[in-house]
């Protein structure tokens, strides 16, 4: 049975010169036998950011906890713990912490991305 | 930009047979244009639970408020805010709320379903 508390996954840094201060760790996937999308939780801290970036897979996202903004298209809109986001293939996005707490949020993609 | 706290999300009551005090929401899938999986809140109430069963596809799940058990295969475990669980196509399972406060998770699953 693969239910763990998410802080026990393993967590890997975001190496990326347009990262600021992100670790991911894969909640679950295809290590689990997972045959279609991935599960992965996001922590970043104050100050940090993920990539301004786009591609050709979609997000579906929960905010779990902390306070940031996340910019979609060139609009930005604030989101704190329980906010969902959907981020569509191709479309422009970032998310910041803009908090004094780390940001924690659930980032689904398709598996073979 | 489909960016809003779960709660602003329409809440459907799930009516099963087999379903205690359980509301699903979708926070993100086909309505928002996304090609692979469908991104879902669920609220089990106090004393409430999901339905003993199973099905061809699988389930990943993070619990953002709240305290419960996953059975999974026979085999109980308890989960609290943070954690997460993979739930692989045919794995019979139920997730129940053993707190008094609700039990929130995000379940994930393929479209199509």
């Amino acid at each position: 049975m693969h239910v763990l508390p998410y802080k026990d996954v393993p967590e890997n840094k975001v190496e990326r010169d347009d990262v600021k201060d992100v670790t991911m760790r894969v909640a679950a996937g295809p290590d689990q036998g997972a045959p279609n999308f991935t599960m992965r939780v996001f922590t970043v801290r104050p100050g940090g950011h993920t990539p301004h970036h786009h591609h050709p897979y979609e997000h579906e996202i929960f905010f779990h906890a902390g306070r940031g903004e996340v910019e979609y298209e060139g609009e930005v809109r604030p989101v704190s713990a329980g906010h969902v986001a959907y981020v569509a293939p191709d479309a422009v996005h970032q998310i910041r912490n803009t908090g004094s707490e780390d940001l924690v949020f659930i980032c689904v993609v398709p598996n073979g991305i």
